[in-house]
């Protein structure tokens, strides 16, 4: 092959590799398909709490839905998990007023006696100001964490506020508490309680954890700005008994080329018992099969395959995440980019990278396809998202598409995240953006590995 | 008294007469009265349905409130009062796939067995659709009304939305139907189910009746666009046992001129049991007293009487307002004007009235004096607020305040009703035309009792 041609075959592969991107764009931008497996899943199956008949129902709808748009590759990893179940909750203000406040037990809290838990409420604006506590103020008390969640794009102060949800059963316990209760973590004012995993440690004892919604905290608030010293009685009411059976589910589309490296996608099929899971994590299931659907629909090579994982339990302890890694620890370096769309369906604003600097050019070409759809290019020093953050430590490359928090934490964990919430607009933009994404990586020979002088 | 005496005395009396209003608004427009004092019902006694302790709790608490504002006439009538009590509710579809419902009863329900009722949904898009069907179809069924509050700043849709609620369990009773549910009447989406009540009729079956959440609806809306007939088990426990005493709570301020003239200022301090009745009515009370207040400590002469009537059971039957009435038969009458404040804290953007056409300019009179206001000059053939619409037919006159309901309806007859959904700029404005309005009339006349020429 001369110079000439090679030039000329090389411009005529590039044209075509525009060509391509700029058809999957058009396309996925008024895919519906992402939006109707939204609804789907969440009007067919519903609530889905990891490990009961819902969630394994959602498995085997998802494994359907796969094998429909043409992936011939299912398989399915047993996972082990928890068989928490809530059964009910009730809180109410005994003292100087009586008010029945909204509330609902923290994913995995221990019950309280039958007859409830009642004692005097110690107030803690966060995390922090609990940790500078004294054990003679707190000991025998219900400590409630004040800390109300500030909407903002980022979603930045999710990750301060949230840590009152996981360490403050420790902390209070270790302060002799007899039980938390938070104000939920959203920037909602619903009458709704939004609950979310609580921490326990083997050895500090466990006890009894629960979210109040937005207005009851502002009530519980305007009882202290009284200096009045709220008693509360708090049964919850949850059963916990065994390990059942669950499953990641994985699809595979094979390389051409490179069979062995792998760009992966992930999402999670379990929800919360309060909501459908329209929102976490739904739509990110949908967004992913969709992405999928427009690669397989455009007829285009893919020289590297692509394998999409929808961990289970992802909501307590990502032991689905955990399991896959130790079943595949030495095919991890295999994964040459990772990614996972779970937060919602706002649009994708920005993208974050935990990439080789030698690399990042490829970041940069990949974000410019996108650009036009309002995302800009963040920094490379990405934590990724629930699952895929468990594969960073060995050192898998991650793309983190960033998405817009407004309206997110505004129904997560909460029964009113539902299928009216979704925004097919933002939708539509996750699968371009993904279906661009997965094209780009699975034709490129680049590799994303930190290489020592990244690690410095 | 020479004629250019009684002139300068008049003019200065008109400036004065200004200088007041401009004074009662400038100082209620500032006004932290009233919000202070829906901070507290709310906070201090909370959700007070009817015959509860709690509302009489609420009865204790206004009167203290209006006594310690100057107020020296406070006194109460009787008024026998259901004890209906919501206990629990439960929907949950069965078929064709399983999901639980947020569901309410609606007010006054009658329970289901305790077992529920378990029978197939029939959908009706309205009441009017409803009205239309055939004992066969629905017979035995679990009939559905899916209408859908539209959001405008009227609330129009409101009065043909809520037919539905009022008398669908009679027609769907009618037809055979074992029990129904409504779409929840609100513009919000949240998983949250409004109550309001039922009403039947001594010779038509009483059947179960229920709220579910607009999500909820949207969900049962998609089942039905399958095709499929969804099953639902329906289980609603409530009570109703004996007649309970509540009051009517009266506070006058004694004219100085005509004082068997008065101007008639409604509220009501019941609320429905889910929420803490910050909107419904917590705020048209504490709108009445802040006006009260104004007044009061502007020291501003008042030629007529005004009445204060806080109504109980105003969201059952309105025993408060139809025993005032029956018991001060021979003096309504004397009632100049009445009005109501009773429609959240949106802001007053038109006047509404139902009063004689020889007394329409001086209604326009008090509108010009708070068109700054924002508020426009509505119609003449006003059916005022839920309590003093039983007085029209009395030939009360009636100026209605016609509030801004865009979000009202968010949040009315559910758990939602909390104190953070009250907007303090709209009650102060709100507080300024109450003090005016009530000011002019007292210090007038006029009178504004429909005439014959007025009744063709």
């Amino acid at each position: 092959m001369s110079f000439t041609l090679f030039l000329v075959f090389s411009i005529a592969h590039a044209n075509n590799f525009e060509q391509d991107i700029e058809k999957i764009k058009q396309s996925a931008l008024t895919d519906e398909h992402a939006y109707h497996l939204i609804e789907s899943l969440t009007t067919e199956v519903g609530a889905r709490l990891v490990g009961t008949d819902r969630s394994n129902k959602a498995i085997d709808w998802a494994e359907k839905k796969l094998l429909e748009i043409g992936v011939t590759q299912v398989t399915k990893q047993a996972v082990k998990v928890r068989d928490w179940q809530r059964v009910s909750a009730e809180a109410t203000v005994t003292s100087p007023y009586s008010h029945k406040l909204v509330v609902t037990s923290l994913g995995g809290s221990v019950p309280t006696p039958e007859t409830g838990i009642e004692a005097e409420i110690i107030r803690f604006s966060s995390i922090e100001h609990l940790k500078t506590a004294e054990k003679s103020d707190v000991a025998g008390k219900i400590v409630y964490i004040a800390k109300k969640l500030i909407q903002d794009k980022t979603g930045d102060d999710y990750i301060k506020t949230v840590q009152g949800r996981l360490e403050g059963a420790i902390v209070a316990s270790q302060l002799g508490a007899k039980a938390l209760i938070i104000r939920s973590i959203t920037t909602d004012n619903s009458r709704i309680a939004h609950t979310g995993s609580v921490q326990y440690l083997a050895d500090v004892d466990k006890i009894p954890a629960a979210a109040i919604s937005p207005a009851d905290a502002d009530l519980l608030d305007r009882l202290f700005s009284r200096n009045l010293t709220p008693k509360l009685n708090l049964k919850l009411i949850n059963t916990e008994t065994k390990w059942l059976d669950s499953y990641n589910l994985i699809a595979d589309i094979t390389g051409s080329e490179k069979p062995e490296e792998t760009v992966l996608l992930a999402a999670h099929l379990d929800s919360w018992d309060l909501g459908t899971g329209a929102l976490d994590d739904a739509t990110g299931v949908g967004v992913v099969i969709a992405a999928l659907k427009q690669l397989l629909d455009a007829e285009v090579e893919l020289k590297r395959s692509l394998r999409v994982v929808f961990f289970t339990d992802s909501l307590f302890k990502q032991n689905g995440a955990l399991e896959y890694i130790k079943a595949h620890k030495d095919s991890l370096n295999q994964i040459v980019a990772a990614t996972e769309m779970d937060f919602g369906s706002g649009l994708i604003w920005r993208l974050d990278t935990k990439i080789a600097s030698s690399s990042l050019k490829f970041a940069d070409a990949v974000h410019t396809r996108v650009s036009d759809l309002g995302v800009e290019r963040g920094h490379n020093n990405s934590t990724s998202s629930t699952n895929v953050a468990h594969f960073i430590p060995y050192e898998v490359p991650v793309f983190h598409w960033v998405q817009d928090a407004s309206n997110y934490f505004k129904y997560l964990h909460s029964a009113n995240d539902t299928f009216d919430k979704v925004q097919l607009n933002a939708v539509q933009q996750n699968v371009a953006v993904l279906s661009i994404f997965s094209f780009m990586v699975a034709n490129s020979d680049m590799q994303f590995k930190l290489n020592s002088s990244d690690k410095q």
